[in-house]
């Protein structure tokens, strides 16, 4: 059975040294002090190592089952999510009006990655009910806030999002779920919702659906949708659950992993729904809480890498197979371990590297998020907003190959269900895939991001980098190292962005042809000013005498791989990019 | 359901148009005409999409079943298996001295991948056979030839390979299966074989099992193991089932995929075995086949990115999400099919484009092959010794990649059981892993190949490639957007090998450290090497008047994306080999 570490250090390196979330003036931050955050993730940790992880491959080999319209979830689930709700883990960074601990983002990130990483499927119950929570406290009535909050928050109710239906995912305004106003204010909602993750279980005492639907007579496409606060039980006005609702899971999907979450087909079937927000205004809230979702996603990718990695790790040490090419390691064993072997450690400084930029990366965005909501601060939500995409898409890609690269360590071990890891690659590759696919992901990069504010957000990203440049230009070391290799992946980008602006509006194909490479690019090159960050840190800390001196220089030269090793991917897909939209389009539909 | 179309077109291209088989003068090529290898391909099209794809997610979704020491293969297993076995595709490329069909491996090959892409897990099966026949058939003895090669190619006994144990596979150096000489001049056999693919089953009377075993007093490590028969009903000198041996499936692994395949435990308890070729010379009888072997886990790697690929782009023609760009084209449906979308292409692009050049790369290794033995050609035989470490680690890696880029297309419904793409992905992960991790490809490459016959095999790969652009220059349009990108990289794959020359010897960990982007530049060059005379040989059929002028128009546009947007990777791997063996073995062991 796999394990899971948590990684406890490495997050406080970020939070304190690189971050430094307790200088920080944002409201709420000024308690983030190093023992606090310590305690927090501490606990965390516990609960990870002890209650979730060992559930994970009870929820996969389990999976969940639909016996008479319940849904059965895996053996230790349900006990595992009450000592959950009783931690007071659901509500961390939920609103202390509503019963939350009000704790930063960054803070329900860090936890979140734990969570994920020992256990994803399990996580993402929680998860969705945060969803949820966070459209009804942006857009539902004081009212609404007042009846679903506080249980959602303290997790005795869970939530879900309903988008899609069999015919439509990306394209929404295709739905057709219909929601039919009565004369008493509310709504009666028909159709069927697919791939409702979390729609139906046995965790929690009521279901708060959050459901998209169309109100007969409104504008056609996405301008005429709506959202709508569809219970699986109608709450009372005291607070106690009424009837069910005309709603029903339908089925389960049987899908290629995290099969520990329900995934399910939703039927409503005049079921009644209340308004939340204005009317035809539902895409609107529904995407005011995407940065947060999308982020979201992009830890739970990486997050599979970094258990992963912890296990192909312990692997690599462990195992003895053929000696050294430099000389027998191991005199007293039959061969040595397999980490001394230079491939082997090629496999694995790729997956180190990677998540330890990417947990940086996603902490960074996070820590934006809450400066953009706290400190209302316009450039951190612009420039969040710009990365968002980026978090998610380049994120969860990278986190699914690292979990291909950490079964790979394994050999043949990898490959079976004993050892865990065809696990994490099977969970880790639908984050590619929902709230929004990659390839949405790099269209809303190119097709909208990049023109925010008319540029202005996209050209400040190499303002920034120039000033963090020009800031840390003192340290040779870190000029070659890092700053180096960073400016030039920065030139790259650049570039990619001048090709878009000289080609795309004669014909948008070349922009579009190119938007996957240059969500990997503008990725890369955000990995690179991280790492170039987090190496300045442990170059200030060890100038400073820290005492754990190995931590530092180990950062450094992890950091030195990811810049050598995998930063120089920016210019295949500037080169990719600039070979424009005619090889993608030449061929007719019917020709491939 | 996913579907199956057998890509026979795009096969004679690669054996008539490209390789010119029926021209060659390798003996048993002259019977390859057209019409020929048509009717072989349509009959193995026809076998693969009528019997083995309907098959393919039963296998996957029942899985095998040990009870009571019997396996159990999946329902309608056994019925196909007969049916292939009276079809005589089981003996397609065998000896006919021994009732093979003794047709060239080129066509084994091509009729493997069809096999291969409509059901890899039953297609192991005779796989396995197959290699334990050239075994027996390289090494053996005349009366065990006899004994056991016309029932293994008439299929009615089926073969498997016994190398891995619980501490050891790749290091085989480390075996503990005993074989103790008994006076009548056979062994007793004693340990136990892990991850024995095909090892029990329920569909051939008897099972030949290839045992590695060290006979006690020879020498340590790799020079003291010993290769044997060890049958699992005894064969009487009549050629009729005696008694049982004492070998049994202790158990059966669960695993990410080819769950059709049953992969066992087999404990050998003093069970007969007899010696094959030389005693202690195990290693290099098991390796004589390696090549083919390698290659057949390199096509069965791209295959199942063929099949992927096919429901990729039915998905794409068929699924309405979003208007094109440039402006609509489906007028009088609610939406456009997915695959006017530039990314959407790009995707399937990078799917067509990979699979069509690893399906020539991998027919002209087995050219090779067969111009090696049939040919007894000593450079053939070189430079497929060369090559092969790359056909089975690229073309296995990227065919993986190939298998999730076509789960992506699908969005959501990739994810699913129902749509089959998510199997295709589980199913192809193991070529990355068994018959020698890709790791240990890239090994053998670096560490045994490049140095064959004091470097002139790798020398003259490019003379190859300069005398084919030296060929090939009359024409403009190959000569920009082909033999000058080949040029490119074959330029890349120079200076690397250079690198490794100079400083290989000082530090063998700066080779090393490369060796897996060494593999990876080298695939690239071959995949642009074999694209250009795709290209070639397309424009040649243009010039000639060919009436299927759309056909070879798409194959150069193909190849064209081919060239602009993968080849540029041969400077990435490039770069990175450059960067030496510092950054990845710079961290002591125990500060990962």
């Amino acid at each position: 059975m796999p394990h899971y570490t948590a990684p406890t250090k490495d997050m406080q390196f970020v939070l304190h040294d690189v971050l430094k979330v307790s200088e920080q003036k944002t409201p709420g931050y000024d308690e983030l002090d190093r023992d606090f955050t310590n305690a927090i993730l501490e606990e965390a940790g516990k609960v990870s190592v002890e209650v979730l992880a060992p559930l994970n491959p009870v929820g996969d080999e389990e999976g969940c089952h639909l016996e008479n319209g319940v849904v059965r979830t895996p053996k230790g689930f349900k006990a595992a999510y009450d000592q959950m709700r009783e931690g007071g883990w659901m509500g961390l960074d939920a609103d202390p009006e509503y019963g939350g601990q009000g704790m930063p983002f960054v803070m329900g990130s860090a936890v979140s990655e734990m969570f994920s990483a020992a256990n994803m499927a399990f996580n993402m119950y929680p998860g969705l009910t945060h969803g949820a929570y966070s459209a009804i406290h942006e857009h539902g009535s004081e009212d609404q806030k007042a009846m679903y909050l506080p249980n959602m928050i303290e997790g005795s109710w869970t939530g879900t999002m309903n988008l899609t239906e069999p015919h439509c995912g990306t394209d929404l305004g295709l739905i057709r779920t219909k929601a039919e106003p009565q004369d008493d204010g509310t709504y009666k909602i028909s159709g069927q919702k697919i791939w409702i993750s979390a729609g139906e279980h046995d965790m929690s005492d009521n279901i708060i659906h959050l459901v998209l639907a169309k109100i007969p007579g409104g504008p056609d496409g996405v301008k005429g949708i709506s959202l709508f606060i569809v219970p699986k039980f109608m709450v009372n006005e005291d607070g106690s659950l009424g009837d069910r609702n005309a709603l029903s899971c339908g089925g389960l999907e049987k899908k290629m992993g995290i099969h520990g979450n329900a995934t399910c087909v939703m039927n409503y079937d005049g079921a009644t729904g209340f308004l939340i927000g204005e009317m035809h205004k539902g895409m609107r809230a529904m995407f005011t809480m995407m940065n947060e979702a999308r982020i979201g996603v992009g830890i739970q990718g990486y997050s599979q890498g970094v258990v992963a990695y912890q296990n192909a790790l312990a692997f690599a040490q462990d195992r003895l197979q053929g000696r050294a090419v430099t000389g027998t390691v191991a005199e007293d064993k039959p061969a040595d371990p397999i980490i001394v072997h230079p491939d082997v450690r090629r496999n694995l400084m790729d997956q180190k590297s990677f998540i330890e930029g990417a947990r940086a990366f996603a902490f960074w965005s996070a820590n934006l998020i809450d400066k953009a909501r706290r400190d209302e601060d316009k450039a951190s939500d612009d420039l969040v907003s710009l990365l968002t995409p980026i978090v998610k898409g380049f994120l969860t890609d990278k986190g699914f190959e690292t979990t291909v690269l950490a079964q790979q360590t394994l050999g043949g071990s990898g490959f079976t269900q004993e050892w865990g890891l065809e696990q994490f690659v099977r969970d880790s590759r639908i984050t590619m895939i929902y709230e929004g696919t990659n390839g949405i992901q790099s269209l809303d990069l190119v097709g909208r991001k990049l023109a925010m504010n008319g540029g202005q957000t996209f050209m400040g990203f190499f303002e920034m980098i120039k000033t963090f440049i020009k800031e840390s230009e003192g340290n040779d070391t870190l000029k070659a190292d890092f700053l180096e290799p960073l400016k030039k992946a920065s030139k790259d980008l650049q570039a990619a962005g001048m090709y878009f602006m000289q080609n795309g509006m004669a014909n948008p194909n070349n922009a579009l042809s190119g938007s996957y490479d240059f969500m990997h690019l503008f990725g890369q090159t955000c990995m690179g000013y991280i790492w170039a960050r987090m190496a300045k840190a442990s170059y200030e800390a060890l100038d400073a005498g820290a005492s754990d001196k190995e931590f530092y220089e180990t950062k450094i030269a992890t950091g030195k791989y990811y810049m050598a090793r995998q930063l120089p991917a920016t210019a295949l897909h500037l080169s990719r990019i600039e070979s424009g939209g005619d090889p993608v389009m030449q061929l007719d539909a019917a020709n491939f």
